[in-house]
């Protein structure tokens, strides 16, 4: 789907009135705040910043970052990664295992095409094995065609070798192919971004740093350099940066701020970030006593909670299951009136549309200025 | 995205191996039994059935419940009924409030262009004064051109007038436009749906009759024939069959049967349904302890409960997030196997997918028959 569909044509140039509901909006003005302050933030501390694509999983946002600072993004998965790549987007890192030989067949034929530098995460003898045969089978034979970074679990309990001498290991098979460059290690805590204290996450985090550090000595003790750890999220890259073992920061969510990331108590010196991904919605049904909008969790994802009512304020939103949700509060709005949703999770949020709806000029008075698409929504593989 | 994609190519006639993961596959076996049961049933007492295709949201799953005795589908959003419409499905009814004139307008102009049946239920007065000026607008002069259903609430709190005297003022409404044909009452329980045991459920029922009765009754008196109820889902369809008020049943996820309603104490005489719809997923890293799969909730919806994992047996699923599960128990599969989940929820996990997967023979040894696709996926409007 390369056009915008009926609702969206003519859309740019007009004002936010004109966008049709439900729909995931952008305050362009918000979002690029967000996108310079990290950017600042990370420039002044000599540190790399690669922001998960997974998230937003739209080129245009992706090459929008690398305009400003970003060294390349990141994605989870193989077809996220064709999909960006076919896009444009020049460097893409996998953080993420792939161990099935039709997707590392994928993968590899992307490597031999040029045009874009990947790296993929590892986390078995197997994956490294497939890997390589991939590349051997696709005809790639440059030596260190691919970045393999080794992942560790740093506690979150997913993916990921176990640090120290597993890691070792792995790292020496990496090495044992010339078309793998071993690019350094993939430490990233899932959990420690929605632990709520910054004393919880500081906490968490030290103990990631100590896996790492432990981990990266004895690598180069085996001889082998490890040229970069890279991980962190929104909710903890402070603490990732200050421990001085990461030289990479991998935060997503930052850019558009999810009503999940701003329930986190934030950390001091920490840039703040501002909510700058929507849901428009309309009041659709107006029995006594609530407000039924026209956006449900087929709108919105609704895994790390219910969305928050943005505008009108003092509106608190029930589930109303796939397509709708309901409102209670002391002033609803009528029918027909537009409702503000800020999502409770922007990754799987992004994910449920085809499109997102750029704003200029604020949410009330602003107008569309582009719509941007979703290019790797349901690239799943 | 009318094409299947690179990873669906050339799959028609392949073993279940060759299915890239995760993907959603239907057994067609079982479904077709789900089919024909709920068929049989209806046909045998003479009800009508209407499959709500907000599940499947396949215009090739509509025309088939249509072959097998569906007097047409449901959809909830006017995106959903288009798209199917375009796709060739002739008798669609809109169970859903549609306030907005540009959505409106949409409607009115597939009216006029003829092919399909549509209905939509109100709500509100202005809700039918929009839908017939739209239809005015939009050049329908015809007597009838389109079924207006009244939804009224009968204890689920979301949409619909109250019993009752509302109601009747809204079926007057309706009748006093000549392009609207008042075809009856929507009456749908969504909570009752997933009540656990048959007792609580044939109370709500009967509680929804009595308010359906008294409706009907009112606007008979006022000189309106009610021709129609329309409603009920696969938890309760038996209950308001047996209360003599519904004419027409809108069950949808008998045909693929979730793991929530599986969750639900049957009742007695009610014809039984089997887990039809699956999730693919294959091991993709295997640290010591547990075995992490490549579906999460990007692939399966998490509203309803975690996916059950189906093959290999007596194993737990845990939530992995946005793109892993992970799976616990005393039998771990290995790296690169094939996993079987069902989801908690059909509906939104459907329309995280842009394709089907039809496998004829059973899941373990079965051929791919064919590769549906989802042409309502995304269709939120």
């Amino acid at each position: 789907m390369s056009a915008a569909p009926e609702r969206f044509l003519g859309l740019v140039g007009q004002g936010v009135a004109a966008i049709d509901t439900p729909a995931l909006v952008i305050d362009l003005d918000a979002m690029e705040r967000n996108l310079h302050r990290l950017a600042d933030w990370c420039r002044a501390r000599g540190l790399r910043l690669r922001p998960h694509a997974k998230m937003h999983k739209c080129a245009e946002l992706a090459k929008l970052q690398m305009a400003h600072g970003a060294v390349g993004v990141c994605v989870q998965k193989t077809g996220e990664a064709l999909a960006l790549a076919a896009a444009g987007v020049t460097d893409i890192t996998i953080t993420n295992e792939v161990v099935d030989p039709t997707k590392l067949a994928r993968l590899a034929r992307a490597v031999r095409a040029g045009g874009t530098r990947f790296a993929l995460a590892v986390d078995s003898a197997l994956g490294i094995e497939r890997l390589a045969h991939a590349l051997a089978e696709a005809g790639v034979r440059a030596p260190g065609a691919i970045d393999v970074l080794v992942e560790i679990d740093v506690g979150h309990g997913r993916c990921g070798a176990a640090p120290g001498e597993p890691a070792v290991a792995l790292a020496r098979a990496v090495a044992s192919h010339a078309a793998l460059r071993f690019a350094g290690l993939q430490a990233y805590h899932g959990a420690a971004q929605h632990q709520r204290t910054p004393e919880q996450r500081r906490a968490t985090v030290a103990r990631a740093a100590e896996a790492v550090a432990r981990t990266r000595a004895l690598i180069e003790g085996a001889g082998l350099a490890v040229p970069l750890v890279t991980g962190a999220g929104t909710g903890t890259f402070v603490h990732e940066a200050a421990s001085g073992q990461w030289g990479e920061l991998q935060a997503g969510s930052y850019l558009f701020m999810d009503a999940d990331y701003a329930a986190n108590t934030a950390d001091e010196n920490a840039p703040g970030f501002e909510h700058a991904l929507f849901v428009k919605a309309q009041v659709m049904s107006r029995p006594e006593g609530r407000a039924v909008v026209d956006a449900g969790h087929k709108s919105h994802a609704i895994d790390s909670g219910l969305p928050r009512v943005w505008l009108p304020e003092g509106l608190a939103f029930a589930n109303g299951g796939d397509e709708h949700g309901v409102l209670h509060g002391p002033a609803l709005p009528a029918l027909g009136e537009t409702v503000w949703l800020v999502p409770g999770h922007c990754d799987p949020t992004v994910n449920l549309h085809d499109h997102l709806i750029g704003v200029r000029g604020g949410l009330l008075t602003g107008r569309v200025e582009r719509v941007l698409r979703v290019d790797a929504r349901g690239a799943l593989d």
